[in-house]
């Protein structure tokens, strides 16, 4: 019995999720499903790549927490459409949490809409949100062993940022090691190296994003 | 019908917590769940902890991760009894993994148990094990935010250890701030402040859980 429900829950979830998709496609919008263990550096990120690109593209964000409004306020004094889930103990957003907070953007004159997962390196891969993509941040301080440990996420994403790397002298892990690891678990994984603390490798994330939303844009915008 | 089949889940996993815990005091053996999101220094810990104390008290370890026994390879490695639980995709250990773990012990001969938990900020502390007492790590290098952020873990827990204040020269971090994030979400919340890495912190801890096996050998073990 418990089995059968798990499976109507993401079942459930599933046809949510497509219905959310087809909503983005139609509007052209680039959907971000950011995930990453806690305090990996989600927010940090999110706040370097609003201030690097919100002149070039018009971004929304749904900031998903278990409790608390901290991440939405850090990202609202950024001066871009913000909605803050508060999940209330669940672990993970699923596709009907992002469908509520919908109807406060308008999907149309956005090009890039990023989701902030909860903090949890395991429960939010299992669930599709309508999302483009899965992006994921580990933190060079979680260690090498954790793609092979919590392979799911790995398997999801399109794009691991390993973040903080300014940390690495102080250390006992391998760069190295933690992206033979991944590959291991993806080998399709694109995997990019930054500091959102001193801004190093950044560059190459955001001209990942910028040729997706371009990319999107193209295909489903409405003239 | 989600709410009531959760329900009952919790309620099936109390009782067999409670049958674990009744073994547990019947053996006189004290059992600590260990939690903390990953990459926090679980089985940093467990190792330092068993090296230090070892010849002083009897240890067993009961492994929790979704895969791989990289964790059970690492403490069987110091001559202890080790099982390792592999979850296959669950975020968090329940009543019922733990309980199939303990044939695999002669409990009477442990004085301590240490269930290290999956990886997970969120879920394993909603689950009781049987455990006489919770213990959580949580890395500096997660941040200021991270007791409100994920409240559960924090209220449940007996002790909270800060771990990697190594790292925190290198960090924008507030030590401080952590301790009174957390001391706001749970005040009876002992605090031990440590670094696995170089020891620093760690004979409070040490201290900790020997005043612990010893009290409840007195209160429960047979002669």
């Amino acid at each position: 019995m418990k089995i059968s429900l798990v499976r109507n829950v993401l079942e459930a979830n599933e046809r949510i999720a497509r219905e959310n998709k087809r909503l983005f496609d139609e509007t052209g919008v680039l959907v971000i499903n950011l995930m990453s263990g806690p305090g990996a550096g989600k927010t940090s990120l999110l706040e370097r790549t609003i201030e690097a690109l919100k002149d070039k593209i018009r971004i929304g964000v749904v900031e998903g927490d278990i409790q608390t409004s901290k991440d939405g306020e850090r990202i609202a004094s950024l001066n871009i459409p913000v909605v803050q889930i508060n999940t209330d103990g669940a672990c993970h957003l699923d596709g009907n949490m992002v469908k509520e907070t919908l109807q406060h953007f308008t999907l149309k004159d956005l090009d890039l809409l990023v989701v902030e997962n909860v903090g949890n390196l395991v429960c939010p891969a299992e669930f599709n949100i309508g999302e483009d993509f899965k992006v994921m941040l580990l933190s060079v301080t979680e260690g090498e062993d954790k793609p092979e440990k919590y392979p799911l996420m790995f398997m999801e994403s399109k794009v691991l940022l390993i973040n903080k790397i300014d940390l690495l002298p102080y250390l006992d892990v391998s760069l190295e090691g933690i992206k033979q690891a991944a590959k291991r678990v993806n080998s399709d994984l694109m995997i990019i190296e930054v500091s959102c603390k001193t801004g190093e490798g950044l560059e190459t994330w955001y001209d990942w994003l910028l040729n997706r939303v371009s990319e999107k844009s193209k295909l489903y915008k409405k003239s």
